[in-house]
């Protein structure tokens, strides 16, 4: 079987070379355990800070060891009763062919249930539930805000946009990289008004999207669009930070939010938070969402990659911005 | 009777110049309302914001006009069945001899149940209210917790720092401006451990001071301070944003923080807030606060200025970090 590793570390933007397509032989499956064969897998942003060596809130990746992440395939053997041949499964160990997994490390899901298997590693995964909870928990999203995504065309924040809209938001703003991609958030995912942040700087786009000033800001990018965001932000305004893609690749540390202090007058409220530590909401995420997503109000776009040796590249077009919604790799 | 005006606005730090003591007619009480005799006024570090042209959550002070601000005093002429004459009174308009009030603009004090009359500016005043809802609601201390608190040795940050020893913090932790405010940090407030910023880098010194790192933050300074606040937190840390006393002189505005990114992972939480909003906390404050007092278990300094005509005097120090605890006028 093949398997991706990593194969340095990068410094800065990552490139090719630091991935390294390996063979090996395909495990078998211990007393307790199934080998599944993985048909998706996904790429995400946060698998850029695991290429440091430095601690965080998930161990980095080994140099030599292959890289691990979200995917779904399939149970060809078993030795668990609990989980059969032919179950579809979701898990943690991706970037690879084949996964051998305790029963308890994986979760059985319904093909017939989603769109696509794929689903389950965006919409109806760990995308979705972020978004949902990231608005809803922590930026207490409330019927009649005006909500401002950055990163809003990536598979969070259009996620988070359309939660908004079918939530009763005033108004929802988003920015992204590019003008097709501003235009596809509104035509696409419903958006009210969206910028390419490349055009001008994002304080300006984003006042004059929102003249009112915002409620409710959902960050995936930090930075400057952070710094904007509370410019913007109303009396009692609130943020959830959950992505600063913007600075993952800096070899430096970013100068902004400079304007800490308005934070003081305004009440403003502030809060990072990881989806891990929120997975008791994924009922009350499926039941609200499961039925947006059959009945058309929730739009779930994919970028797809075929073939698992292309992983490193959908990975490195994801931090380039090329994805629009969630970037899957198709095994 | 006497008063100060804003002779013109500052750009960077005030100075004298900025300031004009002014001779104007004693005004006389109108129905419903009192003539006051000031006896005491506060300077507070708000009070430079409001010396700028700028919109923020109070109006600024008009050029030509009198300043105003916390005060104390005794009704010597009224108006009002409900103060009578020989009251004594907390009111906002401060920086005159004398001031004139609707008697529903005053609150009757009780001389008698306050070790000084200036302790109702103070700690059993705005002052205390601000550090005991910032500390136990914004950043929702919990027994255990270890604090941290820059311009500890303020009127709000040394009454922060106490009450998370009395509420049974693990450890206290203060910055200030100097040594010898740093030894009474710990030799008068009670706080375990403190140092002078400007010793050194505040990231190495909280480091050194926290090496298990801190719970919650009490934010009285902004810039580096909450730089360094950020990277010491630890898992669900929580920032209670209070004043940024380091930039309010300042012509551009500050790098820090540079590490917003990591309160992610982290799941921090920050929030900024103003006293104004909280009021309905103050019986549940003095409740507490005022045998703490009485017992001793609580310390309340004040720096002292004299006269009216050495207002603009005390607030330029309170700017400089002149003052230990709260810095009071007495007329």
């Amino acid at each position: 079987m093949q398997e991706i590793r990593l194969a340095s570390r990068p410094t800065g933007w990552p490139t090719a070379d630091n991935f390294e397509l390996a063979e090996t032989t395909t495990p078998e499956p211990g007393d307790g355990q199934v080998l599944v064969r993985n048909l998706f897998m996904s790429v995400d942003p946060y698998m850029r800070g695991r290429m440091n060596d430095t601690k965080s809130y998930v161990a980095p990746f080994a140099v030599g060891e292959p890289l691990d992440g979200g995917a779904i395939g399939e149970v060809v053997a078993s030795n668990s009763p609990d989980v059969p041949v032919g179950a579809h499964v979701t898990h943690a160990l991706g970037w690879r062919e084949f996964s051998v997994l305790d029963a308890a490390r994986v979760r059985v899901v319904d093909p017939a249930a989603a769109p696509s298997l794929s689903a389950y590693l965006g919409v109806l995964g760990m995308t979705g539930l972020t978004a949902y909870v990231g608005l809803l928990d922590i930026a207490r999203f409330r019927e009649g805000d005006t909500v401002f995504v950055s990163g809003a065309a990536g598979a969070v924040g259009s996620i988070v946009g359309q939660i908004a809209r079918l939530k009763g938001a005033k108004r929802v703003i988003g920015s992204a990289g590019s003008a097709e991609k501003a235009r596809r958030l509104v035509e696409e995912f419903g958006f009210d008004a969206a910028f390419n942040y490349k055009d001008a700087p994002v304080r300006e786009q984003l006042s004059a999207a929102a003249p009112d000033g915002i409620d409710v800001y959902f960050d995936n990018v930090g930075g400057e669009h952070l710094e904007a965001a509370i410019a913007s932000l109303t009396k009692f305004g609130r943020i959830a930070l959950c992505g600063a893609i913007a600075q993952y690749n800096d070899t430096a540390p970013p100068a902004a939010p400079r304007n800490m202090a308005s934070a003081i007058g305004k009440e403003l409220n502030l809060r990072g938070f990881i989806v891990g530590n929120h997975f008791h909401r994924m009922p009350d995420f499926l039941a609200e969402a499961a039925p947006w997503l059959r009945d058309g109000s929730l739009a779930a776009r994919e970028t797809v990659v075929d073939g698992l040796a292309n992983a490193p590249e959908a990975f490195l077009g994801l931090l380039r911005g090329e994805n629009i919604g969630k970037m899957i790799v198709r095994l």
